[in-house]
């Protein structure tokens, strides 16, 4: 994919390399491939339990889990890490198996545990690593501009007058959602909310809307980005893997809001509309 | 059970036979039950793919598919029914697979489709089983006193700070999550929302929250009625099955809201209650 921004060159957010801290799925291993093809040199950060071994085969890394605060500064640091970029998914740890280290408690300390549950938590995290010298960037500024989600169908499909009905109270639905710090997902069929998603996942959610759906026409997934969501972490992503379990779960398309949600490899996830027969659709909030 | 209220007599809801509806759940054989006690006349118009054959074993039955109202209302005339009660649950059809006879047909056709996904079909379902004579009657009312959830425990066990921290997190998300009419649950956990209930039920919702959860004090199922719920349609309910399913799931507790969830078999709820070391309790919402 090229890097038609020429974001990713050395030195365009600071000196020195860009630190990934990787969590699960398709975005690390996409910024760590944008990074390499830039020349871009890059520390990955590799959450345990998170992120994926097979995308750090070539790559200088380092695996660390959560709560071993003190440990992940060091790392960053001792590799000359300046610019930092939060990228993947992360299961809200329970308090018990966080295992904070001094590093970690004085945090918790600060904030109260409280705010674990939280989207507060997230930009906590994010004000601490800017005290210890880094540069938080938002991860869609290190992918290509096709990287965000544009207005309109991504493959040959289109939303017809049912699916756009359930778009528009799928974006009713996920507004109040993301607002109450929910989620950001819900599958909506003729009108009827199949499943709203908590923290288990988009694909979770599409999987078991799967058994819960009604004959006639399919339901839509609709993805938003939760109001006043902190950019630089946690950021709705779509990518063809998406697309597959949403047409496996006998859903019509997709609508994920313009301008804020990440597409990985926005050819592959057209084509993979395409053969599915899906739609894939950018559209505005309300 | 006693009949403390007296209300199930011959005659109390207008002359003639008491009729249910009889969707799923444990909430139409309660009843069937307490108005034979009582030597209430009934008549039940089971709904196929819903109701539990093995109630209608000795009591004057006809079973029906719920697009076929003509039918229903012909059945419920011809056996004399003058009050009426619709009780459990009723998966909301799709459009395609509801078949329609003319009487439905016309129904919709009045209503307009759109309020398929809504509380207002409940509350036009009451309005037109009205104008053809029938008294509709909440269910609560034909159970005894001890069928509304009270304030405080029912078993031994209370909530302990955490467990009031993630009932009181619960009953605002439910609040929200009841008026946007998506469901009536929500499973918090050390302030994390596991799962928000829409399509797939309170088992369900228990049963995939039970694979979600986190290491340490376990989470809260928080039950409570939608915001201008119409009571004589889809009251809230747990029975001991949910405890069950509850503790199965690693959940510490229940909480439903007092004076509206309703409870089948309170004894017996306390009873699983405390075999199950969890507690459930009654709370005012906010």
């Amino acid at each position: 994919m090229a890097d038609r921004t020429g974001t990713l060159g050395p030195g365009t957010f600071g000196p020195g390399t860009l630190g990934i801290v990787a969590g699960s799925g398709g975005l690390p291993r996409r910024l760590i491939e944008n990074c390499r093809a830039a020349g871009r040199p890059v520390f990955v950060l590799a959450l345990e339990g998170e992120a994926d071994p097979a995308m750090l085969a070539e790559v200088p890394h380092a695996w660390c889990r959560i709560g071993a605060a003190a440990t992940g500064i060091d790392l960053l640091h001792a590799n000359g890490v300046g610019g930092l970029v939060l990228a993947g998914g992360v299961k809200r740890p329970s308090i018990a198996s966080i295992r904070p280290d001094w590093r970690a408690a004085k945090f918790f300390a600060r904030i109260g545990l409280r705010a674990l549950g939280d989207d507060g938590l997230l930009s906590a995290v994010i004000k601490e690593l800017e005290h210890e010298g880094f540069t938080v960037i938002d991860a869609g500024r290190l992918l290509d501009n096709g990287a965000v989600m544009p207005e309109g169908p991504l493959g040959t499909l289109g939303p017809d007058p049912v699916a756009r009905a359930d778009i528009e109270h799928g974006l009713r639905i996920a507004r109040a959602i993301g607002a109450l710090d929910i989620g950001q997902s819900v599958v909506v069929q003729q009108g009827m909310v199949l499943g709203v998603e908590a923290i288990e996942g988009t694909d979770a959610l599409l999987r078991r809307c799967g058994a819960l759906r009604r004959e006639g026409p399919g339901g839509v997934l609709v993805k938003i980005e939760k109001p006043g969501q902190e950019r630089r972490a946690d950021r709705p992503v779509i990518g063809p893997q998406t697309v597959a379990v949403a047409a496996e779960a006998g859903l019509r398309g997709i609508a994920a809001e313009a301008g804020a949600v990440l597409v990985l490899d926005r050819d592959a996830v057209a084509r993979a509309a395409d053969a599915a027969a899906i739609f894939v659709v950018g559209v505005r909030a309300p």
